[in-house]
């Protein structure tokens, strides 16, 4: 019998502690879900005789270690900022740890130790980074053996909301932690292009964007995701001369999302002291220069931004009731999180929207002097606002995984992300039985001398 | 005897450690100068029988904790993220403390503490914050004791270089921590202008500046500093409409300035792997959003900031040697560091260059229907490269604190800033007799009904 251990039993870990409970007992499992709520566990394990909830804390040094001990595979849903608790922990006491969080350069830093200890640490392995990772490295896999040369990898990623529940002026809600959405992006993005390397600082992120389209489904706003180059390494590209990973939003967010930076309203480091005596009103007047304060709030902001009154981002900022006479509910709270406080109830998914992912891979290559773009898309459609494609998408890669890993059928070891072919083929080709299934395009665009 | 206890030698020390030295047979001290680097220390005491240099690590706890209880007074000078470490040791064994620092939240909530313990921890207590506290309360004062009432008080202040020594186009040179100066400004600062709160983020700080100028000197721009609505209780001027503290520059300082924080180069949060192997033109470009490769660099640029070529913004930049192909000597140095790297001989104050302190205060008010303005200007030059206007308006205010608390003539106690009487009038009083001596001017500007 294995014992698999899963901490965190948030919104992210549904999918991932189904897919467990339900193959339990044919693969001899118990599973042990740990959360600083218990009842958030309990309520994730109910009616599955081999799930067993428990009140975890993360701080709780001695019962951690013991806890990790009486396991044989961990599987961390922890904030990013704690996984190094418990990754060190797996190391100490010999534990094999998978987690969707970005591998940092201090868990590379463990990688001979988990090597030496025969562990795996398998970071990165949900949705994005996750399925993006295999579903590239896949593809460029394919190409390498057929003898091509990559010119350019372009990957984009959006968890967004299904067109038949999309009813915002911003086509967007909530699929994901609302904090998280609000201060994407903070920091220096990096990418190369055309065999320069490229710095997009934060202030200039959401102007920055790309457009894109995946048929049946129209255009798509793409901005750079943190940083890129690190991953030229990693996916073995050393000299090609572009590559790039993004982010997906529909068409017009990322400007409209733009006014917001430009405010400063996604700063989450000082308190604004006495915000609920605000309104939001109040609140954008006081990020605004109020160089012509004979304007309307609305005309000094469409002024500001640069645009009409009647543009679009003006209606999705006047949807959010910006300019309404509203109090702000929250005491003493940052910009971000007065932010986050607003957008929360309005892109709120109601029980029966469905989310979407949307995942698109343009990978350029070389074949016999002749120049092709291969084309991989992928949409995936959630049931309801609990059976989230977010969900699916991030916890069924680390399903899977665990049960790799528990069959015995994974042999890398160290600190990975999966891109080795003994990790994305078995995980992409159980996805395509639970419906995440890319369509692919590969084309010749021209000739290269 | 009194024992008192410097903590850091580094340059802002030097004028501090002069002025206790000096007086240390007439007060019956002794003086012990600290620091990592023991050299150091020894250099500021070299030929003073009553000093005493030391090596002093701040995170050997036992050593520390005996040697605060070996002094009386201790002055610490260290990195503002250090001191904490110093002033919980004041407080656990029973000494005042005195430093130029910003007092954080976390030292105000020890201020009861220090109040039952007997003890002063006197913050802000150097330049800007300290002789600006100082020099502005003493005319709040005296304002509020004729009957007026205050309606205004802007409050500027800049470590700059005298006119006679000011030969770059940028008219700065460094007086101050270089990185420091290159990372001014991050976060969001804040203030009040006619009653109403402003917000402005570092992506339009450098962006917002307002013009002023000091006679005999010309004019000066002005950013905002910081928080200044945090000021309003401790002046406790609750009900004025507009406050603001601000940083004093040059004209044209701050429009150059901004080209840096929109292309990115003040971010110290990430490394540019390989930075060695790249010149400052490649550096820009990987910034710069490259929509028109045809386009120079400078030309890209230009377009980019929105100015022609011939801006005195692009004379600036070009005069840094920016432009040029020039290898980047610092290897995976952050842009910010690298631009500090860049800057450092350029801006670096030459052995017999003189540097200069410019102060405004602008204090508006109304008495008997009548609106006034109070104007105090301050401007303090230093002798050479060794002893800066910096070092001596740092270092004078530390060092009559010392005295006067040594003397017992300070009755305040708690975590405090240099704004009640019984420390601004001695400590200003004796600052004249060194030369720092404000310009007063008081006008009737008008009538309110």
């Amino acid at each position: 019998m294995k014992k698999i251990l899963v901490l965190g039993a948030g919104k992210s870990a549904t999918s991932l502690i189904h897919y467990l409970l339900e193959r339990a007992d044919q693969e001899d499992w118990t599973i042990t879900v740990g959360d600083r709520d218990l009842s958030l566990a309990e309520h994730k394990v109910e009616g599955f005789e081999r799930g067993k909830a428990i009140r975890f804390d993360v701080d709780e040094e001695e019962r951690k270690e013991k806890l990790i001990a009486e396991h044989d595979i961990i599987v961390s849903l922890l904030p990013a900022f704690l996984h190094p608790k418990v990754s060190k922990a797996c190391l100490k006491i010999g534990r094999h740890i998978i987690t969707p969080s970005y591998v940092s350069a201090d868990d590379l830093a463990m990688s001979e130790d988990f090597a030496k200890a025969d562990l795996l640490f398998m970071g990165e392995m949900g949705l994005d980074p996750g399925i993006d990772h295999m579903s590239t490295l896949q593809i460029i896999h394919d190409i390498e053996n057929r003898g091509g040369n990559i010119t350019a990898v372009r990957s984009f990623t959006g968890g967004l909301i299904a067109p038949e529940s999309d009813n915002n002026p911003w086509n967007y809600k909530f699929t994901w932690s609302p904090i998280n959405v609000v201060l994407a992006g903070q920091g220096t993005a990096q990418y190369l292009k055309e065999g320069k390397r490229k710095y997009v600082p934060y202030n200039r992120l959401f102007s920055l964007y790309e457009t894109y389209s995946i048929p049946d489904y129209g255009a798509f706003e793409v901005y750079a995701n943190r940083d890129s180059i690190i991953y030229l390494d990693k996916y073995e590209l050393k000299n090609i001369p572009t590559f790039i990973r993004g982010t997906m939003r529909r068409e017009g967010f990322c400007d409209a999302w733009n006014a917001f930076v430009k405010l400063g309203l996604t700063d989450n480091g000082f308190p604004i002291v006495g915000s609920s005596k605000m309104t939001y009103n109040d609140l954008i007047e006081a990020f605004l220069p109020g160089k012509n304060p004979q304007l309307s709030l609305q005309q000094q902001l469409a002024e500001f931004l640069g645009i009409d009154e009647g543009h679009e981002t003006m209606k999705k900022l006047a949807w959010l009731g910006l300019f309404d006479n509203i109090q702000i509910p929250v005491e003493n709270g940052s910009p971000a999180m007065i932010l986050k406080d607003l957008l929360e109830p309005r892109w709120k998914l109601e029980p029966d929207d469905k989310d979407m992912i949307a995942m698109l891979h343009l990978i350029d290559y070389e074949l016999n002097g002749e120049a092709h773009r291969y084309k991989a898309t992928l949409v995936v459609k959630g049931q309801d606002a609990e059976n989230t494609a977010m969900s699916h998408t991030v916890g069924w890669p680390l399903g899977i995984m665990v049960r790799l890993l528990s069959q015995g059928k994974i042999k890398s070891r160290g600190v990975k992300i999966p891109i080795m072919p003994e990790v994305y083929e078995p995980v992409l080709k159980e996805l395509e039985s639970f419906g995440v299934v890319f369509t692919h395009q590969d084309a010749v665009v021209g000739f290269e001398i």
